[in-house]
């Protein structure tokens, strides 16, 4: 008898799963409490709490880690192995072995290396950028470049470990896939940019241009917040020295910055990071702490706040409701048209060095010099010694710019200080992603652009709630866009939405 | 061999100790995470976010039970037992075994009980005051009073089980001495009030009547606490609902709030607050984590709050340094002297009925009313039902007022809705404690008073750093007094103060 009962359990495995269940709640809730301090480390913090700070989140992280590899995590997949459950319980149990197996499979001391070895790269990035100074930082990022192949080894010694490491952002997208996706919009974007470079159009780009003071830029954007429904009950919005989102489905909190030169700036920023905020609030409350309740990764995630930034934000139709607004707040702005703004926000900056200040275009071949250094570092093509050469060779390749220092160039970004390799990539696929989702929005909703224009975003909500946002991970990665927009993830909706628009704006 | 040496490390016990502060060390990293979620909570939450942050708040507790309580703390702190320690270290050791076994001997299943009575109470609470409807609230405080007997029971069924109590907030000064101090404050502020009311003094109570505005408030709040020396690197200056201090030595904050009819209101509770910031940030930073880095308890931390308060804030020689800044924010307060000032920020309200609106003499007998209640309540002397009678009639006896409602009345604290038995005491022995420390740095400091009038607060801050906050919990509560002021804890420094103070200001 009990032993039939046993059996019973494993096959359609209740308790098993709800065990499992009770542990992933409590582990992401861990994870999200450490969420917390780390927005209040960007944004409220006095600069004297650092010491503190930085163990508590080592011990919340430390104790999220014991959570998921510990054994009984191991046993309680294994009971599930062979349990007949739901596609939905099924999704679920998927993802939380993705996650307990690449945990289990990385030896403690070496993720402590790599934390450690962050730390000091940091500090050598920031003073070989002050100083222009690559070979300052080289040796670690020599070290970063070691270390991180032995991580991917750990998890598959026999995959291509640029790959491997690419799972830690994507875990369900493949690379075969992204690379193609990436190759796509090399070859699309360097013509397309020659020839923005080589035409005469006249772009009304000196429409903002002034001071701008801050306070009123911030009034500004909490303009631009209520217009696209940013809920404050749930949301805050601050400044800090990076725009970023942070929080979940109750409490998703936004920043931005101010460049008292540039008003636009901020305006995009806040609705590219509301984009992201949305996402998180429209992820169910009732699996809050499971895969369901958890958003897709990072191109997912890009591409809500690409889609907000770029479709609605840099449209003519959001102009058209928004500019009251702006000659408002700022009345020397009054003689501005739609046009005009227009133009402004979308003209191509096709000698920009930088990529976070690049333009909508030009930032997927600065991202694409990344992902394609990155990956021949990992898997060993390309020596540390020639990532300055290198890096000023594709910048004059693909967009007709050499950066004249390295400070301007292969320094430029924070994110292989951190060991952060395969990251870049999800930038560009998430406003390819954005793309084919407003295009399949677009296809669905009624006269999509003019409730734009008349500020009324309840059906682009209500769309993106149902086709992404409900969801949490209970789908992979192309499954979710193909069940959205009815096509595997692909750039055409990307090029066909670039090459329409720039068409016009440039006359290409 | 292997036995000596296992003997040896018994002896001076050096992995046991080291094992032990780890895990302490851990813990309080975790309940300090917890801090920062509570203090976002109070302070920049938006309203959806609790029900994520109930459960974030929840789990960080319970893991930090989980730690204490794990069974390798006591099987450390058994091979401590008979271990040769410093004088350091063994308090190190007290402090760690008192809460382990305090919270070894309390089953989890009561804890979560009273966790949930205290959610149900807090809303019934809410109700019964906003209706002046004590009956709705009595179950629930009938149950909290049965829940905590059980819980004393549990850790000791043989004492008092209100001394227990007093121990979660006071867990080294002993009872005895805190009801003869409470006894005495009755004693000594009874007659005294009485004689107040009897007075023909005429203080200059309408000094700063009008509309102050909170803006300029909360910049007059940052005047006063860059006078006394905030370290805004350290802290930050926020509003809440109720004043209130969080953080540790490397970050701790404080928050106030504003009433526009009562400019003094923000000034006694802001300087109050800087009072308990200033012990947490004077607590070594090396020893952050173990007992020798953290507050000793509640009395203390409330005498470092109503020493700022009272015998710095409330001074003439404050008055002198900070009316100028007053005039500056407030230039329609120029014609106010500091005997104005003075005379309003210590104006006795006998007639008032709310705890928090009292003054510095009769905030003690509010205190003494409900210690007296809450102790013959638990003690098992007095009946729930009888609660409201019995208010009114000590109210009646101690400050010859009886409030015409129970929500004026014995409904107006938020304390017995949270299941708080023995806290009220310590607000009183702070005060308490506060005067004995302040005559004793007056004797030891050079012209304290004529310091404090030109604005140097550089020798206080040195001698509250040197006898109390640098020693963290290494000695028990009236150890640390006594070695401080060279005598016993006791009331005798306050009466001499409050007499000569109020007999000068009401001529009594």
């Amino acid at each position: 008898m009990a032993t039939e009962a046993a059996a019973d359990d494993v096959s359609d495995a209740p308790e098993a799963y709800d065990a499992l269940l009770d542990r992933v709640r409590r582990w992401n809730t861990v994870g999200s409490a450490a969420g917390v301090l780390g927005w209040d480390q960007q944004v409220m913090m006095p600069e004297g709490g650092t010491p503190a700070r930085s163990k508590q989140l080592s011990a919340l992280s430390s104790i999220r880690h014991d959570m998921v590899t510990d054994e009984e995590t191991g046993a309680l997949l294994d009971e599930l192995d062979d349990a007949d459950l739901s596609a939905e319980r099924a999704a679920v149990v998927r993802e939380v072995r993705r996650e307990y197996e690449r945990a289990d499979a990385v030896p403690v001391e070496l993720v402590e290396e790599i934390s450690e070895t962050s730390s000091e790269a940091l500090q050598a990035w920031e003073q070989a950028r002050a100083e222009d100074d690559f070979e300052h930082f080289a040796p670690y990022l020599e070290k970063h470049v070691e270390l991180k192949r032995e991580y991917a080894e750990h998890i598959d010694p026999d995959r291509d470990p640029y790959e491997v490491l690419f799972e830690d952002f994507e875990p369900c997208l493949s690379m075969e896939r992204a690379e193609s996706i990436l190759d796509e919009l090399r070859e699309t974007l360097v013509p397309m940019i020659d020839a923005i470079r080589e035409s005469d159009a006249d772009l009304a780009v000196d429409t903002f241009e002034g001071t701008f003071p801050a306070e009123t830029q911030e009034e500004l954007a909490r303009d631009a917040l209520d217009l696209v429904g940013y809920d404050f009950d749930r949301g805050r919005l601050d400044v800090s020295s990076h725009p970023f989102t942070s929080g979940n489905q109750f409490d998703c909190r936004i920043t931005t910055r101010f460049d008292e030169a540039d008003p636009l700036g901020a305006i995009g920023s806040t609705i590219h990071e509301y984009g992201h905020a949305q996402y998180n609030l429209g992820l169910p409350q009732d699996e809050w702490g499971t895969p369901l309740g958890e958003s897709r990764d990072l191109s997912v995630h890009e591409s809500q706040s690409r889609l907000w930034e770029n479709h609605v934000g840099r449209s003519r139709a959001f102009w058209e409701q928004f500019l009251p607004a702006f000659h408002e707040r700022f009345p020397e702005t009054e003689d501005a048209t739609v046009e005009d703004a227009y133009e402004a926000f979308n003209q191509v900056h096709e000698d920009n060095l930088i990529r976070v200040e690049a333009d909508e275009l030009t930032y997927h071949l600065h991202i694409i010099v990344r992902f394609e250094i990155e990956r021949d570092l990992i898997r060993g093509d390309l020596a540390i010694e020639d990532v300055p050469e290198v890096w000023n060779d594709k910048y004059e390749e693909y967009l007709g710019i050499r950066p004249p220092t390295d400070a301007d160039g292969c320094l430029q970004d924070i994110h292989w200080s951190h060991g952060n390799f395969g990251y870049f990539p999800t930038y560009s696929l998430g406003s390819v992603m954005a793309a084919q989702l407003f295009e399949a929005a677009d296809g669905e909703i009624d006269d999509l652009e003019d409730k734009i224009a008349a500020g009324d975003f309840e059906d682009l909500q209500a769309w993106l709630g149902e086709n992404v946002h409900q969801h949490g991970s209970r789908y992979e990665t192309n499954e979710l866009v193909k069940r959205a927009t009815g096509e595997d993830f692909s750039a055409d909706a990307f090029t066909d939405y670039v090459e329409a628009k720039y068409g016009e704006l440039y006359g290409i």
